[in-house]
């Protein structure tokens, strides 16, 4: 298979710039054969008419962006995030997307306790895993950097996040994103373990200095993570989906998105 | 034991409006008992004129920061570190500090090798602790956050510097800051493997949000972090040294220090 057919286009990486409309056009044009879209895109599109236009374009959904955000003080705010979820689940079924990508969560407002936060993910978790298996929908766990612990994910370690694999059975797996995990001294030890529980591979680099804890990552080459070692080891693992590309970032957001992803596909084409 | 007589200053807290002797001298009007320098602080005071002002005035030194920077691309850079931190040794023998602190050095300049840097890291500590060991120093590794990997600290994790004391033996231990740890699931548990191997234990707090990677820590008490829970943990694993409340702020940095040094005990004796 040739490097560019591995290729999805996350379409956070040009968020400011199109809709998903563009992003659906914008990869035809370039010959990129999968999408990754946002759901606050997918419902300005319309998910029915969405999904059409993916499939009428022959694109391949690498997954859906996203669902999660479990924890709250209030049990009312834990059982609006779970019905959120499960609308996730529908939206990802319709879409036929490999997988539902999930940013966990970080502390609820006010509160400095960890355990409980991680403890409600969990709890999370376990009250959509019927509702995804039965729509044949793969739950994708997805580990964020620890600098994001306090406001976006108290899952912070791919073994944290197998663990919970273990623990919650089948249909949950991990989205392994490049940025998130690529210092953690055991991250090769976690991806041999994670093997067919490998749901979504998700590439960009970290800059030096990093400006920002959010929008700030680099182009895959402009940082200091081995992409190649990671990618590789993936692919040791069992792993033969899709690379997506997703860069967070408010300078690339500034740039021409036909430019964008140009550059994309030339660095992808680099590591892969 | 008074909770205040637990308490020591690490110097950065007052970083650009004290020099060393004023923070001795702060130390004491506030009634702080310990002090922990830092190396640049140190050497503009002059050794030897601060270890004698240190013992005049009473003061325990809770450690010496800092050691480490081991990783560099050329054999010459590594064999530089080495002999400064031979130097940081006899500087921390000179003032009777309870360890020297060791912030390890993040990737060579240009280096996506990751492993190649960690193993630069455990080469240079293994060059240096047979003189730490002749000195009579505790050398006191600090896993930094991960959002350092790059730029600051290959070490990452409490696993990971435990890792290293079991590989190099008596001597070395850990320097455990809340603001670097709190996030890791593993961190209770680490904190009781790592038992009479902690040398240091460092306070301050996560800002939420977080502005900046490096200066941007709060004061105990405006964060997230439930330093309470982590202190006792320390202490069952029979930890009974000084908590070093140290916070590299821009924000606390421009206050006036004397009020910063009143609101820093205030706030250790409400965790402590």
């Amino acid at each position: 298979m040739a490097a560019l057919d591995l290729l999805s286009l996350n379409t956070a990486t040009v968020r400011d710039a199109w809709t998903l409309e563009q992003c659906i056009e914008g990869c035809q044009r370039h010959g990129v054969t999968a999408i990754a879209p946002w759901r606050d895109r997918l419902q300005e599109m319309g998910v029915e008419r969405a999904a059409r236009a993916i499939r009428g374009a022959g694109l391949d959904v690498s997954g859906l962006c996203r669902g999660g955000m479990f924890p709250a003080q209030e049990a009312q705010g834990r059982r609006a995030a779970v019905d959120d979820n499960l609308r996730a689940i529908d939206e990802a079924a319709s879409i036929g997307a490999a997988c539902l990508v999930m940013v966990c969560g970080g502390l609820p407002a006010g509160s400095r306790d960890l355990p409980q936060a991680r403890d409600m993910v969990r709890d999370g978790l376990a009250s959509i895993l019927d509702h995804a298996r039965a729509a044949g929908v793969r739950i994708a766990l997805e580990p964020l950097h620890p600098m994001t612990c306090a406001d976006r994910s108290v899952l912070s370690t791919l073994g944290q996040a197998l663990d919970l694999c273990d623990e919650l059975g089948p249909g949950l797996g991990v989205a392994i994103d490049v940025y998130h995990v690529w210092w953690d001294p055991q991250v090769s030890a976690q991806i041999a373990r994670a093997g067919d529980r490998i749901f979504a591979f998700h590439t960009c680099d970290w800059r030096v200095p990093t400006r920002d804890l959010v929008f700030d990552r680099a182009m895959p080459g402009d940082g200091v993570i081995d992409i190649a070692a990671l990618r590789h080891q993936v692919q040791a693992a069992g792993y033969a989906g899709r690379l997506e590309m997703e860069i967070l970032s408010t300078d690339w957001w500034a740039r021409d998105p036909n430019e964008v992803l140009a550059i994309c596909k030339a660095r992808h084409e680099a590591f892969c």
